[in-house]
């Protein structure tokens, strides 16, 4: 099973109509990521089929209210629905303290394990590890800290095969330990070499970057190089680069010229300014230069 | 013109489905006043109506996040469309922190005036007046500081008549100053009595009260008493009067004889519990008590 991204949200600052501003869901076996959360987006998650409560982790870009103002309405909610699991926020320092004052003001001590992890600006560095997966953060050129995460599942574990398994009888433990590089020792003392009596998992490990709101910066290239998906903002079209520069936002060729340079597979493009109602032009301008461009709708869901 | 009332949200903590928290606006003349702020409330005002700009004052009864999380959200997006006007909010001290910490984590300096006016738990008392209206508070049950608010209508000033305007051919400042009850000396030294040339405006002037969160409290009847209309919550039904007691909730009936018990003319009822999702049962255990009883519907317009 691979990665899944659900497009919750996808404008930018000001809401229009019924678009939302920016919140992902990246969905990894049956949990999900929440990669910011924008006013309204609890109200989103059914209707895509996402169960709050199989949200384990939000990870927030940066504390523009386009991007977090979700945020603690999603946390009270699974307060009040008594959720015992914990949940972990990775943000900048200020996060913590909107979180916590706004539960002392309502007098909340949520009855889940909340944790908080810091994200340092300006630092790139891994910040959530698990078996399968590993979510690391770099910063991005905008006009407060603002950090971009990659996402990369881990080489899958090598295949024993299945008539090996039966006629040795091999327990969950033997297995867990060959996996793990190790050779067997069947009970008559003949050692089987791990080569031989392993292959290669055929799965190739996905992987997914985000960068919410930036200027366009080639020092991300680095950290996006290959991607199976990049998300890159991409605010405003080319005719207005000026502004776009002005208030440290993308337009749709620097954004595909980010993932043509960083050679990935695709690009998702999104946060459009309130001024563009249809996402066909700006999505037309982007193929140009990158052609495995795909325009961020709410409700998309995307296999990588 | 008189008061008219939109209910914007009427649910309770948890969003359901498109239903959102607690969220109304009265407008009276062109201006509008936001009585607690929900998530996703700036999202329903354009499709009520109710133009964002013309918001002059918001009123949050308390810090629970269902009647406040969407302020910030609303207070940014006026900043990016670049309001000018003052904006005035009313709520306990806690929020003025809240607000300002979440600008300053966006390095955000609002670019209109924004002036907070604390509410003082526990204390009845006028906190805004104008020509045309008294806005006042008074305190709720609740398990947090809670308010309820009294918009009052002031009587209307006097009428002159018509063809005595028009004998002397008065100025403005002339019929401000009759209107404020002095006689007027014509041009032949001649006194008109006050009585005389004015007769009563025939418009009633009108009053909505609120209460947000509140158990079964027999002590906001004389602060309500009256009321043109009285929104109540209603958290849950009868059945559940334990839960309601232990949450600091109220039932339809204990709204319905506060109702009764104020002599007020008519009883909105809202904040209904995520488990109702007709409010049919409750408005017919409302109107066994209350016939005069709505219930609140996201998009009602109500001509108080």
């Amino acid at each position: 099973m691979s990665l899944k991204l659900f497009v919750i949200g996808c404008g930018s600052a000001t809401p229009v109509g019924q678009r939302i501003s920016s919140a992902f869901a990246l969905k990894k076996a049956s949990e999900y990521f929440l990669i910011d959360c924008s006013e309204g987006t609890q109200m989103r998650l059914k209707p895509l089929g996402i169960r709050m409560n199989k949200i384990s982790r939000v990870f927030i870009s940066h504390l523009h209210g386009d991007h977090y103002f979700g945020l603690v309405c999603l946390l009270s909610t699974l307060h009040l629905f008594g959720r015992k699991e914990p949940m972990h926020v990775y943000g900048h320092a200020p996060l913590k303290d909107i979180i916590d004052l706004q539960m002392k003001a309502g007098n909340t001590t949520l009855c889940y394990p909340l944790h908080f992890h810091e994200i340092k600006p300006n630092q790139a560095t891994v910040i959530y590890e698990d078996e399968t997966i590993v979510v690391s953060t770099f910063p991005l050129l905008h006009s407060i800290p603002t950090n971009g995460f990659l996402f990369q599942e881990k080489k899958r574990a090598v295949n024993i095969s299945k008539s090996f398994v039966e006629k040795y009888k091999l327990s969950s433990k033997e297995i867990y330990h060959i996996k793990n590089g190790n050779n067997y020792t069947d009970k008559q003392g003949n050692i089987h070499l791990f080569e031989d009596i392993t292959s290669p998992s055929p799965y190739k490990p996905k992987s997914f970057a985000y960068c919410s709101d930036t200027a366009y910066y080639e020092d991300i290239i680095p950290y996006v190089k290959g991607a199976d998906l990049l998300y890159h903002e991409t605010t405003f079209m080319d005719d207005m680069k000026d502004v776009a520069l002005d208030k440290l936002h993308a337009t749709t060729s620097e954004a595909a010229t980010i993932a043509q340079k960083a050679e990935v597979k695709r690009l998702l493009i999104g946060h459009y300014s309130a001024r563009y109602s249809s996402t066909e032009p700006m999505l037309n301008e982007a193929r140009k230069i990158f052609p495995q461009t795909i325009a961020a709708e709410e409700g998309l869901i995307i296999d990588i």
